[in-house]
C-alpha cells in the first residue's frame, strides 16, 4: 500500500520534564517539607516552531522550569493539587500561544525523626518506596476555561501471606499452569483517581482515605484474582469519596513461587518463595460513577 | 460536587509482560541471534474475573507466557513483526473470550565478534544502546479481523557538536536563557511508525531505512530547535516509505551546558560541557500523510 | 617496561550472587516475613577450575542457590546475622575444597498495614527506602575456624533543613564555592559496624540502636561539614555498643543549590532548593576502637 | 565481649563523584568528541575537619569539581590514562594537605553517523553498552611521587551460543543441577588491567588489544567453565602486553534457561531459551605476572 497524501504535523507538544524541586517551609522552627518532581507540558499554537524553525511563539523550557520553582515559593507545594492547578493556569492565562498546560507532580514523602522520644523539628528521613502523584490540565482562555485534576499513587508496593487463590481459569494446549487455593499476592500499585470537582476538595484528605481504603480491602478481601481484588480497591474508593469519578489501577502480579525443597526432604506449605523479577503478570482496571463528568483531555499523555 | 451514579468496571485489559526470550537459530554453522522481551495484553470479555472473581474466562498470565516462548520457536522472531503478527492473531482466534491482542515486542541488537579478521559463527557483543520496537494489535473475529503494525526504536542517544540554534523564542518575565546560535544538540530518540499494510512489506528494510533516514536528518539539518528537528525526522521518514501512515517522535533535550572556565582564565569555546541529568526539555511530534487510514486501536496502551 | 615471569592465577573467588528469597512464618495467625537478597561468595581450592577447567572440585553456583533457600526454611532468616553464620558455616564444613564462606544479605523492611485500628494479620507494605545488611565471613576448618560478622545500612535517607554550614575552606585557584553558614544537609547513608563477637549479640537490637544513634546525631550535631557529622554518627554508635569494634561510613553529598529567584523578584532565604543529581561530593569514614580485635578477611570483597 | 578502648578516626577519603563532562574538539571541521564520567578522591591530613569540624585543609569537592573540567579542555581527555595522571598529580603537587589523589574515570564510546556512505563531521551515535575505565592512583610529594594505572572496560555483554559446557562438578545433597556439554555462556564483563609502567604506554592501543584479546578468546576456547574462560582471557591479555603487570576479572554468569517447550511437543535443541535475571553466578579471577612490580594502593578503594 502507498499513500501519496501530503506529509504534515498531526500533534505535537513540549515542556520540562522533572524539575527536582525541594521546598522547606521555615517560618516556625519546626520546618515542614515538600520533595516533588514537576513536569510542564504546553499545547497551542506552535506549528511554526516545527514546520518552519520559527521559534517566536515558544515559551522556552527554560522559562517553564524557572516558572515552576518561583511558583514553589508562592503559592507554594501544599498541596500539590493546587500548586498543579495554579502553575497551569498561569501557563495558559499569561501565555497568548498556549492552549492547554498540563502539570505532572510526584511527591516523596519525609518521616520527621525521632530524638529522645520527640519529633525533630527540622530532620527527615524518606518514607516509604511509595510517590503521591497529581497531574493537573487546565483547557481554553478566559470563560471557556476548564480544569481537571488527577491524584494518584506509584510504586505502592504490597504483599499478603494467603487469602488469595487462582483456580478455575480457562485452560487451552498452553496451560501447564496448576490451580492454587492459597498463595501470596503482590504487587507495585499504581493507582489515580479523577476528581469531579477542581476547587473545594481536601486534597490530603482523599490522598489518605483512597490510599487507607485500597489497602484495606487488599487486605481484608479474599482474592479470587488480582482483577477482583483491583475492581474491589476501585469501587471502595469511589464509595468513600463521592467527589471521584473514576480511577484507573494498574497491578504488575509480583510473582512469589514456592521454591521447591520437597527434593531435599524439607516441607515448604508457602514458608519459602523465590520473589522473581520478570516475567509479571499486569493487570489493568477502571472504575469509573455512571454519572462522571467527561474525561476530556484529563488523561491525554 | 458527589456523584451517585452507579459504580461500574469501564475498562480492562491484562497480560503478561516482560517475557525474556532468546531465540538462536542454529541449523547452519553459522548461527543467528534473536534477543527479545515480549508483552501480550488482552482485551475481552473479563469483566466477570473483576466483578465476581469468576476466573473461568481468564487465559492465564502463564498460559500466555508459554506460548510467547512456544511461538519464538516457530514461527520465530525473524523478524519481530511477523512474529507480533502471528501470536496476537492465535490469541484473538483461538481464545473464545478474546475480543482484542496487543504484542509489545522490544529488540536488542548483537553484533558479531571478529575473530582473526572474520566473522565469529556464535559469538556477539551487545550493538549499542538503541532497542527496535515493535507493537501489533489484532481486534476481531473472523471475518471482521483487523490488524495495526507499529515499529519503533527506543533509546536511539545521538549528537552533534554543532549545526544546532536556539533564539528568537517567546519570552516573559521569567525568561532568563539567553539565546544562542551554536550549541550542542542531543537526545535520546523514540520513535514509532504506524504502517498502513500489515502484509507484503519488508519490515528489516523500513526499519534500517527510517533509522538511516532520521539520522542523518538529524546531522545535517541546521537546527533552529529540537521541534523542528524532530519534524524533519519524521517529513523524511514518511517520504522515504510511502507504505508508512504516521510517525511518532519523542526527544528529551539532553542539555550539554558550557561550562564556565573564564573564571580561570581558560577559553571555552563549546569544547567542554557539563552533561546534565534534570530536568530536562521533552519535545514531542506527530507527523503523518492525510490519506492515512484511522488508527483505530493502534494507539491504545 | 616488559614483564616476563611466569602468568598465573593470583586470586579467585566465586558464588550465586542476588539469591531473592522471602521467608513467611505462618505457625500462628499472626503471619511474619523476611525479606532478603542473599549472595554467596567461596574461596578455597579452586585453581583447577580455572587453570585446566577440571571443575571436580566445584560446588555448582547452582547449589548454593538450593542450600540458601533450603536454610531460609530452617534455620530461617530471623535475625539475617544468624542465617549468614550458619550458612557460611556449612559451606566451610560440609565442602571439602572450600576454605572460607562470605554470606551477604541484604534485608527489606515491611510495615503491617492498619484496618479499622488494628494491624493485620498477614498484609503489609514496603517501609522506607533503607535496607538492612548483613556480610558474614567463616574461615578455616575444624578448630581453627573463626567467624567475622558486619553488620550494616544503606540508603538511608536523611535531611535536615539547616543546622549545617560549609565555611572556612581551603582554597586555591579553581576555588569559586562562596562559603556559607546555613545550608541544606543531606545524604544516603551507607554504614557497616564489625562486630567483636560473633555469638551472645542480640542483632537487632544493635540494628535499631545503632541507626538510631546515628539519626540522633545527624539530626542535632550542628554540622560544620559531612566529615564531621560523619565522625560523630560513627563515634556515637561505637560509644552506645561496645560489642562493636569499628564502623565504616560513606555519605554521598546530595546537593541542593538555592534556586536563584532574586532575578524575578522574589525573596529565597533557604526555601525554594534544586535537588541536584550529579556530580556529589562522596565522604567515607571508619571509626574504631584501638583495641578492636583484627579485621582479618573481615572486608574483603 | 566488650571493648574499652578509645574511638579514633582510623581511614578517611572525600572527593567529588561523577563530574559528567563531555569534550569537543572542533580545532577541524572534524569534530572529536570524547565523554566522561570522572570522580575525584582525595587522601591526607584532613583529620581535624572529621574531629573537630575545622575545615581549614579541606579543599571543597566544588573545587575539584571545577579543576576536573578546567583540565578537560587541558590537557584535555585523549586518552583518559593521561588525563587522570595528570589531574591527580595536580592535587597531590599543589594542595599541601593531600598525600594522594586517585582519579576514576569512565568513558562512553561515540561511532560517527554515515550520511551519503561518508562519516559525518560533528555527528554521533552511542556505540555498544561497553564503557572504558580507567583508574590512576598518584602517592607521595616530590621526589617519592609514585603513580599507579590501572586501565579496564565494564559492561562488556557478551554472548556464545554454543562451545560451553559445565560437567563433572562437585555434588553434594543440594546439588539438583544436570550437567550439560552444550549450554549457552554470557556475562557481562568488568575487566581491570594494571600497567607496570606510567609513561611510554600507548593507552589506547592497549585497550583495544586486550579487549580484543578477550573477545577472541571467549569465542574460540571451547569453555568448561567460566573460571576457565575468565583465566585465559586474562592469560591472553598478559602474554599480549608485556607492559601489563595484572588483570582482574569479574563475570556474571548471565543465566539462558533452556525453555521447557516438550510440554507441548515442540523440540528445543538449544533454540530458545529464557533469559533470567537473578540470581545469577559471580566468577572472579585475578591473573598475573610472577614479576609484576608491587600494586602499593593501586587497588584501595
Amino acid at each position: 500500500m502507498e499513500l501519496t497524501g501530503p506529509i504534515v504535523l498531526s500533534d505535537n507538544r513540549y515542556g520540562k520534564a522533572e524539575n527536582r524541586i525541594v521546598r522547606i517551609y521555615r517560618d516556625q522552627p519546626r520546618h515542614e517539607i515538600r520533595d516533588v518532581n514537576v513536569s510542564t507540558v504546553l499545547r497551542g499554537d506552535f506549528a511554526d516552531a516545527y514546520i518552519t524553525g520559527d521559534q517566536s511563539k515558544v515559551l522556552p523550557t527554560d522559562t517553564q522550569k524557572q516558572t515552576a520553582y518561583a511558583y514553589a515559593k508562592k503559592p507554594g507545594l501544599q498541596p500539590i493539587e493546587d500548586y498543579a492547578c495554579t502553575l497551569a493556569a498561569h501557563f495558559v492565562d499569561e501565555i497568548a500561544p498556549v492552549d492547554s498546560a498540563r502539570i505532572e507532580v510526584e511527591e516523596y514523602a519525609w518521616q520527621r525523626v525521632t530524638v529522645d522520644g520527640s519529633e525533630h523539628d527540622h530532620t527527615w528521613v524518606r518514607q516509604g518506596s511509595e510517590v503521591r502523584t497529581a497531574t493537573v490540565t487546565v483547557s481554553g482562555k478566559g470563560d471557556r476555561q476548564q480544569a481537571w485534576v488527577i491524584g494518584g499513587v506509584k510504586d505502592l508496593v504490597i504483599l499478603k501471606s494467603t487469602g488469595s487463590e487462582f483456580a478455575d481459569f480457562l485452560t487451552d494446549d498452553f496451560t501447564v499452569l496448576a490451580p492454587t487455593r492459597d498463595r501470596m499476592l503482590a504487587t507495585s500499585l499504581v493507582a489515580q483517581w479523577r476528581f469531579a470537582a477542581t476547587t473545594g476538595v481536601d486534597w490530603d484528605a482523599v490522598y489518605a482515605g483512597v490510599r487507607q481504603r485500597m489497602v484495606e480491602v487488599f487486605a481484608t478481601l479474599h482474592s479470587k484474582a488480582m482483577q477482583q481484588t483491583l475492581f474491589e480497591m476501585g469501587k471502595a474508593a469511589l464509595e468513600a469519596f463521592p467527589v471521584l469519578a473514576e480511577i484507573r489501577l494498574a497491578a504488575p502480579n509480583k510473582h512469589h513461587f514456592d521454591f521447591d525443597l520437597g527434593r531435599f526432604g524439607i516441607e515448604n506449605h508457602g514458608e519459602v518463595f523465590h520473589a522473581d523479577d520478570r516475567p509479571y503478570g499486569l493487570i489493568h482496571a477502571t472504575v469509573q460513577r455512571e454519572d462522571a463528568p467527561e474525561a476530556g483531555p484529563a488523561w491525554l499523555p
